[in-house]
Protein backbone atom coordinates (compact mmCIF):
# COMPACT_ATOMS: atom_id res chain seq x y z
CA UNK A 1 0.00 0.00 0.00
CA UNK A 2 1.19 3.38 -0.96
CA UNK A 3 0.67 6.50 1.82
CA UNK A 4 0.93 9.66 1.72
CA UNK A 5 2.22 11.99 4.76
CA UNK A 6 1.09 15.64 4.66
CA UNK A 7 2.91 17.56 7.21
CA UNK A 8 6.27 16.70 9.25
CA UNK A 9 6.06 18.51 12.39
CA UNK A 10 7.15 17.40 15.78
CA UNK A 11 4.65 14.28 15.78
CA UNK A 12 4.42 13.59 12.02
CA UNK A 13 7.92 13.39 11.72
CA UNK A 14 8.31 10.28 13.89
CA UNK A 15 4.92 9.33 12.84
CA UNK A 16 5.76 8.95 9.08
CA UNK A 17 9.38 7.46 10.11
CA UNK A 18 7.79 4.61 11.38
CA UNK A 19 5.41 3.98 8.98
CA UNK A 20 8.36 3.31 6.62
CA UNK A 21 9.85 1.01 9.27
CA UNK A 22 6.47 -1.20 8.71
CA UNK A 23 7.56 -1.52 5.30
CA UNK A 24 4.71 1.28 3.70
CA UNK A 25 6.31 3.21 0.85
CA UNK A 26 5.80 7.35 1.84
CA UNK A 27 5.10 10.41 -0.57
CA UNK A 28 5.71 13.07 1.46
CA UNK A 29 5.21 16.74 1.48
CA UNK A 30 5.99 19.78 4.27
CA UNK A 31 6.59 23.60 3.89
CA UNK A 32 9.79 22.74 5.96
CA UNK A 33 12.69 21.13 3.29
CA UNK A 34 14.97 19.87 6.51
CA UNK A 35 12.18 17.39 7.94
CA UNK A 36 11.07 16.37 4.03
CA UNK A 37 14.65 15.93 3.23
CA UNK A 38 14.97 13.89 6.90
CA UNK A 39 12.44 11.61 5.75
CA UNK A 40 13.29 11.59 2.45
CA UNK A 41 16.76 9.97 3.84
CA UNK A 42 14.82 7.40 5.86
CA UNK A 43 13.08 6.57 3.04
CA UNK A 44 10.38 7.94 1.86
CA UNK A 45 9.84 10.27 -1.61
CA UNK A 46 8.99 14.05 -1.46
CA UNK A 47 6.53 15.53 -3.78
CA UNK A 48 6.36 19.74 -4.29
CA UNK A 49 2.73 19.97 -2.58
CA UNK A 50 -0.49 17.86 -1.20
CA UNK A 51 -2.24 17.60 -4.85
CA UNK A 52 1.15 15.51 -6.23
CA UNK A 53 1.11 13.66 -2.60
CA UNK A 54 -2.38 12.75 -3.35
CA UNK A 55 -1.98 11.55 -6.85
CA UNK A 56 0.33 9.03 -6.41
CA UNK A 57 -1.24 7.17 -3.27
CA UNK A 58 -4.33 4.93 -1.98
CA UNK A 59 -4.04 6.41 0.96
CA UNK A 60 -3.27 9.89 2.42
CA UNK A 61 -2.44 11.11 6.10
CA UNK A 62 -2.47 14.37 7.48
CA UNK A 63 -0.78 15.57 10.75
CA UNK A 64 -1.25 19.31 10.57
CA UNK A 65 -1.75 22.14 13.98
CA UNK A 66 -5.40 22.85 13.58
CA UNK A 67 -8.96 22.93 11.42
CA UNK A 68 -7.91 25.60 8.65
CA UNK A 69 -4.34 24.32 8.07
CA UNK A 70 -6.07 20.86 7.28
CA UNK A 71 -9.20 22.38 5.58
CA UNK A 72 -6.13 24.39 2.72
CA UNK A 73 -3.92 20.86 2.06
CA UNK A 74 -7.51 19.32 1.65
CA UNK A 75 -9.31 21.56 0.03
CA UNK A 76 -7.55 24.37 -0.95
CA UNK A 77 -5.26 25.06 -4.56
CA UNK A 78 -2.57 22.35 -5.24
CA UNK A 79 -4.58 20.07 -2.00
CA UNK A 80 -5.79 16.57 -1.65
CA UNK A 81 -9.06 17.43 -3.38
CA UNK A 82 -7.21 18.01 -6.81
CA UNK A 83 -5.08 15.54 -6.75
CA UNK A 84 -6.91 12.29 -6.05
CA UNK A 85 -8.13 9.39 -7.77
CA UNK A 86 -11.18 7.84 -6.86
CA UNK A 87 -11.16 5.43 -4.00
CA UNK A 88 -8.35 7.43 -2.34
CA UNK A 89 -8.97 7.59 1.44
CA UNK A 90 -7.77 10.55 3.77
CA UNK A 91 -7.35 9.81 7.60
CA UNK A 92 -6.68 13.26 9.19
CA UNK A 93 -4.63 12.44 12.58
CA UNK A 94 -4.24 15.98 13.29
CA UNK A 95 -6.14 17.42 16.48
CA UNK A 96 -9.27 20.10 14.88
CA UNK A 97 -12.52 21.13 15.72
CA UNK A 98 -14.99 17.87 15.27
CA UNK A 99 -17.44 20.16 12.98
CA UNK A 100 -14.78 21.36 10.49
CA UNK A 101 -13.99 16.83 10.11
CA UNK A 102 -17.29 17.19 8.94
CA UNK A 103 -17.28 19.91 6.66
CA UNK A 104 -14.23 18.40 4.93
CA UNK A 105 -15.78 15.36 4.65
CA UNK A 106 -18.83 16.52 3.52
CA UNK A 107 -17.03 18.01 0.44
CA UNK A 108 -14.94 14.49 -0.08
CA UNK A 109 -17.81 12.11 0.17
CA UNK A 110 -19.09 14.11 -3.21
CA UNK A 111 -16.11 13.24 -4.85
CA UNK A 112 -16.45 9.56 -3.67
CA UNK A 113 -13.46 9.88 -1.40
CA UNK A 114 -14.26 8.36 2.41
CA UNK A 115 -12.00 10.11 5.35
CA UNK A 116 -11.46 8.92 8.93
CA UNK A 117 -10.82 11.83 11.60
CA UNK A 118 -8.37 10.03 14.02
CA UNK A 119 -6.43 12.59 16.12
CA UNK A 120 -4.17 11.42 19.20
CA UNK A 121 -2.62 11.60 22.40
CA UNK A 122 0.62 10.80 24.07
CA UNK A 123 2.73 13.59 22.60
CA UNK A 124 5.95 13.08 21.06
CA UNK A 125 7.85 10.66 22.94
CA UNK A 126 5.08 8.26 22.20
CA UNK A 127 4.93 8.80 18.56
CA UNK A 128 8.74 8.11 18.87
CA UNK A 129 7.96 4.93 20.18
CA UNK A 130 5.04 4.19 18.20
CA UNK A 131 3.01 3.99 21.12
CA UNK A 132 0.26 6.65 20.59
CA UNK A 133 -3.35 6.35 21.59
CA UNK A 134 -5.58 7.14 18.28
CA UNK A 135 -9.01 7.97 18.41
CA UNK A 136 -11.05 7.35 15.31
CA UNK A 137 -14.18 8.30 13.61
CA UNK A 138 -15.76 7.38 10.30
CA UNK A 139 -17.31 4.57 9.27
CA UNK A 140 -16.46 1.34 10.92
CA UNK A 141 -15.72 -0.70 7.77
CA UNK A 142 -13.16 1.84 6.60
CA UNK A 143 -11.51 2.11 9.81
CA UNK A 144 -11.31 -1.69 9.60
CA UNK A 145 -9.19 -1.63 6.78
CA UNK A 146 -6.79 1.04 7.32
CA UNK A 147 -6.49 -0.13 11.35
CA UNK A 148 -3.21 -2.25 10.68
CA UNK A 149 -1.59 1.41 8.78
CA UNK A 150 -2.85 3.38 12.25
CA UNK A 151 -1.53 0.41 14.61
CA UNK A 152 1.76 0.99 12.87
CA UNK A 153 2.28 4.32 14.97
CA UNK A 154 0.28 3.11 17.76
CA UNK A 155 -0.17 1.56 20.94
CA UNK A 156 -4.40 1.45 20.59
CA UNK A 157 -6.24 2.39 18.07
CA UNK A 158 -10.45 2.91 19.22
CA UNK A 159 -13.46 3.06 16.84
CA UNK A 160 -15.42 5.66 18.71
CA UNK A 161 -18.07 6.24 15.84
CA UNK A 162 -19.42 8.49 12.92
CA UNK A 163 -16.79 11.21 11.38
CA UNK A 164 -15.87 13.51 13.55
CA UNK A 165 -16.19 11.29 16.71
CA UNK A 166 -12.68 10.61 17.07
CA UNK A 167 -12.14 15.04 17.75
CA UNK A 168 -15.07 14.84 20.03
CA UNK A 169 -12.75 11.81 22.09
CA UNK A 170 -10.11 13.84 21.99
CA UNK A 171 -11.49 16.95 22.96
CA UNK A 172 -13.27 15.28 25.95
CA UNK A 173 -9.65 14.18 26.98
CA UNK A 174 -8.43 17.60 26.51
CA UNK A 175 -11.29 19.14 29.10
CA UNK A 176 -10.91 16.47 31.77
CA UNK A 177 -6.71 16.81 31.86
CA UNK A 178 -7.25 20.53 32.07
CA UNK A 179 -9.57 20.30 34.42
CA UNK A 180 -7.66 17.80 36.59
CA UNK A 181 -4.36 19.92 36.63
CA UNK A 182 -6.59 22.90 37.78
CA UNK A 183 -7.82 20.67 40.53
CA UNK A 184 -4.04 19.89 41.67
CA UNK A 185 -3.42 23.21 41.99
CA UNK A 186 -5.99 24.42 43.81
CA UNK A 187 -5.98 21.87 46.62
CA UNK A 188 -1.73 22.04 46.89
CA UNK A 189 -1.93 26.03 46.77
CA UNK A 190 -4.85 25.22 49.64
CA UNK A 191 -2.31 23.06 51.17
CA UNK A 192 1.04 25.55 50.81
CA UNK A 193 -0.96 28.11 52.14
CA UNK A 194 -2.42 26.94 54.85
CA UNK A 195 0.97 25.79 55.92
CA UNK A 196 1.62 21.87 55.06
CA UNK A 197 3.76 20.25 53.00
CA UNK A 198 1.87 20.02 49.42
CA UNK A 199 4.57 16.70 48.72
CA UNK A 200 2.44 15.09 51.71
CA UNK A 201 -0.50 15.81 51.01
CA UNK A 202 0.27 14.45 47.58
CA UNK A 203 1.23 11.32 49.06
CA UNK A 204 -1.73 10.74 50.92
CA UNK A 205 -4.09 11.65 48.96
CA UNK A 206 -3.09 10.02 45.53
CA UNK A 207 -3.85 6.20 46.89
CA UNK A 208 -7.48 7.17 47.42
CA UNK A 209 -10.65 8.85 45.33
CA UNK A 210 -8.28 11.92 44.08
CA UNK A 211 -5.83 10.08 42.51
CA UNK A 212 -5.60 11.01 38.89
CA UNK A 213 -3.00 9.80 36.04
CA UNK A 214 -2.65 13.74 35.83
CA UNK A 215 -2.13 14.04 40.03
CA UNK A 216 0.85 11.18 39.33
CA UNK A 217 2.68 12.58 36.05
CA UNK A 218 1.81 16.47 36.94
CA UNK A 219 2.03 17.21 40.99
CA UNK A 220 5.87 16.39 40.91
CA UNK A 221 6.60 18.58 38.12
CA UNK A 222 4.96 21.76 40.20
CA UNK A 223 7.10 20.46 43.40
CA UNK A 224 10.09 20.11 41.42
CA UNK A 225 9.31 23.18 39.16
CA UNK A 226 9.92 21.44 36.03
CA UNK A 227 7.50 22.90 33.62
CA UNK A 228 9.30 21.48 30.32
CA UNK A 229 6.96 20.31 28.35
CA UNK A 230 5.26 17.44 27.90
CA UNK A 231 2.11 19.20 26.25
CA UNK A 232 2.51 23.12 25.81
CA UNK A 233 -0.13 25.53 27.13
CA UNK A 234 -0.50 26.96 23.47
CA UNK A 235 -1.34 23.40 22.20
CA UNK A 236 -3.87 23.32 25.25
CA UNK A 237 -5.49 26.49 24.78
CA UNK A 238 -5.86 25.28 21.27
CA UNK A 239 -7.36 22.15 22.12
CA UNK A 240 -9.97 24.07 25.00
CA UNK A 241 -10.90 26.84 22.39
CA UNK A 242 -11.96 23.63 20.29
CA UNK A 243 -13.74 22.26 22.93
CA UNK A 244 -15.54 25.43 23.26
CA UNK A 245 -16.43 25.78 19.74
CA UNK A 246 -17.56 22.52 19.25
CA UNK A 247 -19.86 22.73 22.38
CA UNK A 248 -21.57 26.18 21.66
CA UNK A 249 -22.14 24.24 18.23
CA UNK A 250 -24.13 21.70 19.91
CA UNK A 251 -25.78 23.40 22.97
CA UNK A 252 -23.41 21.97 25.77
CA UNK A 253 -21.79 24.13 28.56
CA UNK A 254 -19.18 23.99 29.92
CA UNK A 255 -18.18 26.49 32.13
CA UNK A 256 -15.22 25.47 33.91
CA UNK A 257 -13.72 24.52 30.77
CA UNK A 258 -13.91 28.24 29.64
CA UNK A 259 -12.41 29.24 32.90
CA UNK A 260 -9.67 27.05 32.39
CA UNK A 261 -8.84 28.34 29.12
CA UNK A 262 -8.95 31.73 30.31
CA UNK A 263 -6.47 31.39 32.93
CA UNK A 264 -4.22 29.52 30.17
CA UNK A 265 -4.80 32.69 27.82
CA UNK A 266 -3.44 34.37 31.20
CA UNK A 267 -0.25 32.50 31.18
CA UNK A 268 0.41 32.53 27.49
CA UNK A 269 0.34 36.37 27.49
CA UNK A 270 2.57 36.29 30.52
CA UNK A 271 5.14 34.67 28.68
CA UNK A 272 4.03 30.65 29.66
CA UNK A 273 2.60 29.35 26.51
CA UNK A 274 5.67 27.27 25.78
CA UNK A 275 6.10 25.72 28.97
CA UNK A 276 3.97 22.22 30.07
CA UNK A 277 0.12 22.96 30.84
CA UNK A 278 1.02 21.62 34.14
CA UNK A 279 2.11 25.51 34.83
CA UNK A 280 -1.36 26.24 35.20
CA UNK A 281 -0.42 25.92 39.06
CA UNK A 282 1.46 29.51 37.76
CA UNK A 283 -1.93 30.94 37.68
CA UNK A 284 -2.76 30.36 41.01
CA UNK A 285 0.84 30.91 42.58
CA UNK A 286 0.74 34.13 41.14
CA UNK A 287 -2.57 35.14 42.65
CA UNK A 288 -1.18 33.80 45.59
CA UNK A 289 1.72 35.03 45.36
CA UNK A 290 3.91 31.95 46.91
CA UNK A 291 5.14 28.97 45.13
CA UNK A 292 4.09 25.24 45.75
CA UNK A 293 6.97 23.29 45.75
CA UNK A 294 8.62 20.68 47.62
CA UNK A 295 10.80 22.29 49.99
CA UNK B 1 -6.34 1.36 77.47
CA UNK B 2 -9.77 3.05 77.43
CA UNK B 3 -11.60 4.86 74.95
CA UNK B 4 -14.28 7.15 75.03
CA UNK B 5 -16.00 7.45 71.65
CA UNK B 6 -18.71 10.93 70.87
CA UNK B 7 -20.37 10.56 67.83
CA UNK B 8 -22.51 7.31 66.74
CA UNK B 9 -23.60 7.98 63.52
CA UNK B 10 -23.16 6.63 59.83
CA UNK B 11 -19.17 6.30 60.23
CA UNK B 12 -18.75 6.72 64.44
CA UNK B 13 -20.92 3.40 65.13
CA UNK B 14 -19.09 1.06 62.60
CA UNK B 15 -15.50 2.62 63.79
CA UNK B 16 -16.27 2.29 67.33
CA UNK B 17 -17.47 -1.38 66.50
CA UNK B 18 -13.81 -1.75 65.08
CA UNK B 19 -12.54 -0.65 68.55
CA UNK B 20 -14.34 -3.45 70.57
CA UNK B 21 -13.25 -5.78 67.81
CA UNK B 22 -9.84 -4.75 67.97
CA UNK B 23 -9.97 -5.66 72.37
CA UNK B 24 -9.98 -1.86 73.59
CA UNK B 25 -12.51 -0.28 76.03
CA UNK B 26 -15.31 1.68 74.90
CA UNK B 27 -17.10 4.70 76.47
CA UNK B 28 -19.68 5.84 74.32
CA UNK B 29 -22.49 8.76 74.51
CA UNK B 30 -24.45 10.40 71.20
CA UNK B 31 -27.80 12.08 71.41
CA UNK B 32 -29.36 8.57 69.17
CA UNK B 33 -30.13 6.62 72.00
CA UNK B 34 -30.81 3.71 69.69
CA UNK B 35 -26.92 4.08 68.39
CA UNK B 36 -25.89 3.95 72.07
CA UNK B 37 -27.74 0.72 72.50
CA UNK B 38 -26.53 -1.06 69.47
CA UNK B 39 -23.09 -0.10 70.39
CA UNK B 40 -23.47 -1.03 73.81
CA UNK B 41 -24.67 -4.48 72.80
CA UNK B 42 -21.07 -4.72 71.19
CA UNK B 43 -19.69 -4.37 74.10
CA UNK B 44 -19.36 -0.57 75.21
CA UNK B 45 -20.67 1.30 78.21
CA UNK B 46 -22.60 4.50 77.94
CA UNK B 47 -22.19 7.18 79.51
CA UNK B 48 -24.30 10.48 79.90
CA UNK B 49 -22.35 13.28 77.84
CA UNK B 50 -19.30 14.17 76.82
CA UNK B 51 -18.14 15.38 80.16
CA UNK B 52 -19.05 11.61 81.47
CA UNK B 53 -17.19 10.19 78.82
CA UNK B 54 -13.98 12.02 79.24
CA UNK B 55 -13.74 11.21 83.28
CA UNK B 56 -13.66 7.61 82.57
CA UNK B 57 -10.75 7.66 79.73
CA UNK B 58 -7.51 8.23 79.07
CA UNK B 59 -8.64 9.13 74.73
CA UNK B 60 -11.32 10.56 73.56
CA UNK B 61 -12.66 10.19 70.00
CA UNK B 62 -14.99 12.71 68.41
CA UNK B 63 -16.52 11.60 65.17
CA UNK B 64 -19.45 14.28 64.35
CA UNK B 65 -20.39 16.24 61.64
CA UNK B 66 -18.83 19.59 61.59
CA UNK B 67 -16.91 22.23 63.12
CA UNK B 68 -19.39 23.70 65.92
CA UNK B 69 -20.59 20.24 67.02
CA UNK B 70 -17.23 19.77 67.52
CA UNK B 71 -16.75 22.59 69.86
CA UNK B 72 -19.74 22.34 71.39
CA UNK B 73 -19.02 18.30 72.62
CA UNK B 74 -15.33 19.54 73.70
CA UNK B 75 -15.46 23.01 74.67
CA UNK B 76 -19.23 23.33 75.31
CA UNK B 77 -21.10 22.44 78.72
CA UNK B 78 -20.65 19.15 79.68
CA UNK B 79 -18.03 18.59 77.08
CA UNK B 80 -14.65 16.71 77.08
CA UNK B 81 -12.83 19.52 78.33
CA UNK B 82 -14.98 19.84 81.90
CA UNK B 83 -14.71 16.16 82.50
CA UNK B 84 -11.23 15.79 81.81
CA UNK B 85 -8.56 14.32 83.43
CA UNK B 86 -4.65 15.10 83.02
CA UNK B 87 -3.45 13.89 80.21
CA UNK B 88 -6.04 13.33 78.33
CA UNK B 89 -5.48 13.15 74.55
CA UNK B 90 -8.05 14.12 72.00
CA UNK B 91 -8.56 12.31 68.78
CA UNK B 92 -11.07 14.41 66.25
CA UNK B 93 -11.89 12.41 63.65
CA UNK B 94 -14.41 14.43 61.88
CA UNK B 95 -14.27 16.46 58.58
CA UNK B 96 -14.18 20.15 59.91
CA UNK B 97 -12.39 23.31 59.25
CA UNK B 98 -8.63 22.93 60.03
CA UNK B 99 -8.59 26.80 61.73
CA UNK B 100 -11.79 24.91 63.99
CA UNK B 101 -9.38 22.01 65.08
CA UNK B 102 -6.35 25.21 65.89
CA UNK B 103 -8.61 26.85 67.90
CA UNK B 104 -10.00 24.00 69.82
CA UNK B 105 -6.51 22.75 70.18
CA UNK B 106 -5.42 26.08 71.49
CA UNK B 107 -7.73 26.36 74.27
CA UNK B 108 -7.00 22.07 75.22
CA UNK B 109 -3.65 22.96 75.62
CA UNK B 110 -3.54 25.52 77.96
CA UNK B 111 -5.25 22.52 80.08
CA UNK B 112 -2.41 20.34 79.23
CA UNK B 113 -4.51 18.08 76.80
CA UNK B 114 -3.08 17.10 73.92
CA UNK B 115 -5.07 16.56 70.40
CA UNK B 116 -4.82 15.41 66.98
CA UNK B 117 -6.83 16.18 64.12
CA UNK B 118 -7.64 12.72 61.85
CA UNK B 119 -10.23 13.07 59.58
CA UNK B 120 -10.75 10.05 56.97
CA UNK B 121 -12.04 9.36 54.12
CA UNK B 122 -13.42 5.79 52.21
CA UNK B 123 -16.91 6.59 53.41
CA UNK B 124 -19.25 3.89 55.59
CA UNK B 125 -18.35 0.57 53.72
CA UNK B 126 -14.48 1.22 54.52
CA UNK B 127 -15.56 2.18 57.70
CA UNK B 128 -17.36 -1.03 58.41
CA UNK B 129 -14.50 -2.85 57.04
CA UNK B 130 -11.82 -0.97 59.22
CA UNK B 131 -10.40 0.03 55.93
CA UNK B 132 -10.33 3.95 56.34
CA UNK B 133 -7.96 6.29 55.24
CA UNK B 134 -6.80 8.61 58.19
CA UNK B 135 -4.78 11.74 57.75
CA UNK B 136 -3.40 12.86 61.03
CA UNK B 137 -2.28 16.66 62.06
CA UNK B 138 -0.57 17.16 65.50
CA UNK B 139 2.48 16.28 67.33
CA UNK B 140 4.42 13.61 65.93
CA UNK B 141 5.10 11.68 69.49
CA UNK B 142 1.35 12.21 70.08
CA UNK B 143 0.99 10.37 66.28
CA UNK B 144 3.06 7.99 67.24
CA UNK B 145 1.83 6.50 70.79
CA UNK B 146 -1.77 6.56 69.20
CA UNK B 147 -1.04 5.33 65.80
CA UNK B 148 -2.43 1.85 66.62
CA UNK B 149 -5.55 3.25 67.53
CA UNK B 150 -6.31 4.88 64.73
CA UNK B 151 -4.91 1.83 62.77
CA UNK B 152 -7.69 -0.65 64.50
CA UNK B 153 -10.30 1.49 62.42
CA UNK B 154 -8.24 2.15 58.97
CA UNK B 155 -6.32 0.25 56.23
CA UNK B 156 -4.10 3.63 56.28
CA UNK B 157 -3.02 6.14 58.70
CA UNK B 158 -0.97 9.24 57.39
CA UNK B 159 0.67 11.69 59.63
CA UNK B 160 0.88 15.16 57.21
CA UNK B 161 2.14 17.83 59.80
CA UNK B 162 1.25 19.94 63.11
CA UNK B 163 -2.57 20.37 64.26
CA UNK B 164 -4.96 21.08 61.46
CA UNK B 165 -2.91 19.40 58.85
CA UNK B 166 -4.85 16.35 58.73
CA UNK B 167 -8.31 18.74 58.06
CA UNK B 168 -6.29 20.22 55.28
CA UNK B 169 -5.17 17.29 53.78
CA UNK B 170 -8.75 16.21 54.39
CA UNK B 171 -9.81 19.24 52.25
CA UNK B 172 -7.24 19.13 49.78
CA UNK B 173 -8.59 15.43 48.69
CA UNK B 174 -12.75 16.86 48.50
CA UNK B 175 -11.19 19.88 46.31
CA UNK B 176 -9.91 17.45 43.82
CA UNK B 177 -12.45 14.79 43.53
CA UNK B 178 -15.29 17.74 43.50
CA UNK B 179 -13.31 19.15 40.18
CA UNK B 180 -12.49 15.59 38.75
CA UNK B 181 -16.20 14.92 38.81
CA UNK B 182 -16.91 18.06 36.96
CA UNK B 183 -14.57 17.36 34.41
CA UNK B 184 -16.01 14.33 33.76
CA UNK B 185 -19.28 15.73 33.67
CA UNK B 186 -18.13 18.41 31.24
CA UNK B 187 -16.25 15.72 29.07
CA UNK B 188 -19.14 13.21 28.72
CA UNK B 189 -21.94 16.14 28.12
CA UNK B 190 -19.70 17.28 25.09
CA UNK B 191 -19.87 13.93 23.54
CA UNK B 192 -23.32 13.26 24.21
CA UNK B 193 -24.50 16.52 22.58
CA UNK B 194 -21.76 15.78 19.71
CA UNK B 195 -23.73 12.63 19.35
CA UNK B 196 -20.97 10.25 20.29
CA UNK B 197 -21.54 7.60 22.54
CA UNK B 198 -20.09 8.46 26.07
CA UNK B 199 -19.56 4.96 27.28
CA UNK B 200 -17.25 5.09 24.14
CA UNK B 201 -15.32 8.00 24.98
CA UNK B 202 -14.71 6.72 28.79
CA UNK B 203 -13.59 3.71 27.17
CA UNK B 204 -11.55 5.27 24.85
CA UNK B 205 -9.30 8.21 27.48
CA UNK B 206 -9.83 5.81 30.95
CA UNK B 207 -6.28 4.59 29.98
CA UNK B 208 -4.26 7.84 28.82
CA UNK B 209 -3.32 10.93 31.10
CA UNK B 210 -7.32 11.47 31.49
CA UNK B 211 -7.53 8.25 33.45
CA UNK B 212 -8.26 8.98 37.37
CA UNK B 213 -10.07 7.41 39.69
CA UNK B 214 -13.02 9.32 39.62
CA UNK B 215 -13.71 8.40 36.15
CA UNK B 216 -13.83 4.66 36.89
CA UNK B 217 -16.09 5.27 40.34
CA UNK B 218 -18.68 8.09 38.57
CA UNK B 219 -18.76 8.11 34.93
CA UNK B 220 -20.56 3.92 35.05
CA UNK B 221 -22.69 5.55 38.07
CA UNK B 222 -23.48 8.81 35.52
CA UNK B 223 -24.39 6.38 32.81
CA UNK B 224 -26.19 4.00 35.00
CA UNK B 225 -28.31 6.84 35.97
CA UNK B 226 -27.45 5.39 39.29
CA UNK B 227 -26.74 8.44 41.90
CA UNK B 228 -27.26 6.15 45.33
CA UNK B 229 -24.24 7.37 47.84
CA UNK B 230 -21.60 7.19 48.26
CA UNK B 231 -21.00 10.36 49.44
CA UNK B 232 -23.97 12.70 49.55
CA UNK B 233 -23.80 16.42 47.70
CA UNK B 234 -25.11 17.91 50.85
CA UNK B 235 -21.55 16.44 52.82
CA UNK B 236 -19.50 17.65 49.74
CA UNK B 237 -21.18 21.00 49.94
CA UNK B 238 -20.02 20.99 53.95
CA UNK B 239 -16.13 19.88 52.74
CA UNK B 240 -15.90 22.59 50.01
CA UNK B 241 -17.55 25.87 52.06
CA UNK B 242 -14.99 24.62 54.92
CA UNK B 243 -12.06 24.70 51.94
CA UNK B 244 -12.95 28.11 50.84
CA UNK B 245 -13.23 29.26 54.20
CA UNK B 246 -9.97 28.03 55.32
CA UNK B 247 -8.63 29.58 51.53
CA UNK B 248 -9.95 32.49 52.75
CA UNK B 249 -8.26 33.10 55.49
CA UNK B 250 -4.71 31.66 54.70
CA UNK B 251 -5.02 33.88 51.26
CA UNK B 252 -5.64 31.39 48.39
CA UNK B 253 -7.93 31.74 46.21
CA UNK B 254 -9.86 28.81 44.65
CA UNK B 255 -11.91 29.83 42.26
CA UNK B 256 -13.46 26.56 40.16
CA UNK B 257 -13.93 24.88 43.47
CA UNK B 258 -16.07 27.75 44.37
CA UNK B 259 -18.19 27.27 41.14
CA UNK B 260 -18.73 24.02 41.62
CA UNK B 261 -19.83 24.32 45.51
CA UNK B 262 -22.44 26.62 43.69
CA UNK B 263 -23.27 24.23 41.21
CA UNK B 264 -24.33 21.72 44.05
CA UNK B 265 -25.97 24.31 46.50
CA UNK B 266 -28.14 24.42 43.15
CA UNK B 267 -28.91 21.00 43.05
CA UNK B 268 -29.11 20.69 46.58
CA UNK B 269 -31.74 23.57 46.02
CA UNK B 270 -33.97 21.27 43.61
CA UNK B 271 -33.81 18.23 45.85
CA UNK B 272 -30.74 16.52 44.67
CA UNK B 273 -28.71 16.96 48.18
CA UNK B 274 -29.06 13.17 49.23
CA UNK B 275 -28.04 11.85 45.92
CA UNK B 276 -24.22 11.04 45.37
CA UNK B 277 -21.80 13.59 44.57
CA UNK B 278 -21.69 11.90 40.88
CA UNK B 279 -25.08 13.82 40.77
CA UNK B 280 -23.02 16.68 39.66
CA UNK B 281 -23.51 15.91 35.99
CA UNK B 282 -27.23 16.52 36.64
CA UNK B 283 -26.43 20.37 36.66
CA UNK B 284 -24.87 19.86 33.15
CA UNK B 285 -27.32 17.86 32.07
CA UNK B 286 -30.48 20.48 33.41
CA UNK B 287 -28.32 23.12 31.42
CA UNK B 288 -28.20 21.21 28.52
CA UNK B 289 -31.64 19.42 28.51
CA UNK B 290 -29.92 16.17 28.11
CA UNK B 291 -29.03 13.13 30.13
CA UNK B 292 -25.39 11.06 29.91
CA UNK B 293 -26.89 7.54 29.21
CA UNK B 294 -25.48 4.22 28.27
CA UNK B 295 -28.09 4.06 25.73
Amino acid sequence: MKIGFIGLGIMGKPMSKNLLKAGYSLVVTDFNQDAVKDVVAAGAVAAANSKEVAAQVDVVITMLPNSPHVKSAVLGENGVLEGAKPGLVLIDMSSIAPLASREIYTELEKQGIEMLDAPVSGGEPKAIDGTLSVMVGGKKEVFDKYYDVMKAMAGSVVYTGDIGAGNVTKLANQVIVALNIAAMSEALMLATKAGVNPELVYQAIRGGLAGSTVLDAKAPMVLDRNFKPGFRIDLHIKDLANALDTSHGVGAYLPLTASVMEMMQALKIAGDGQLDHSALARYYERLANTEITRD
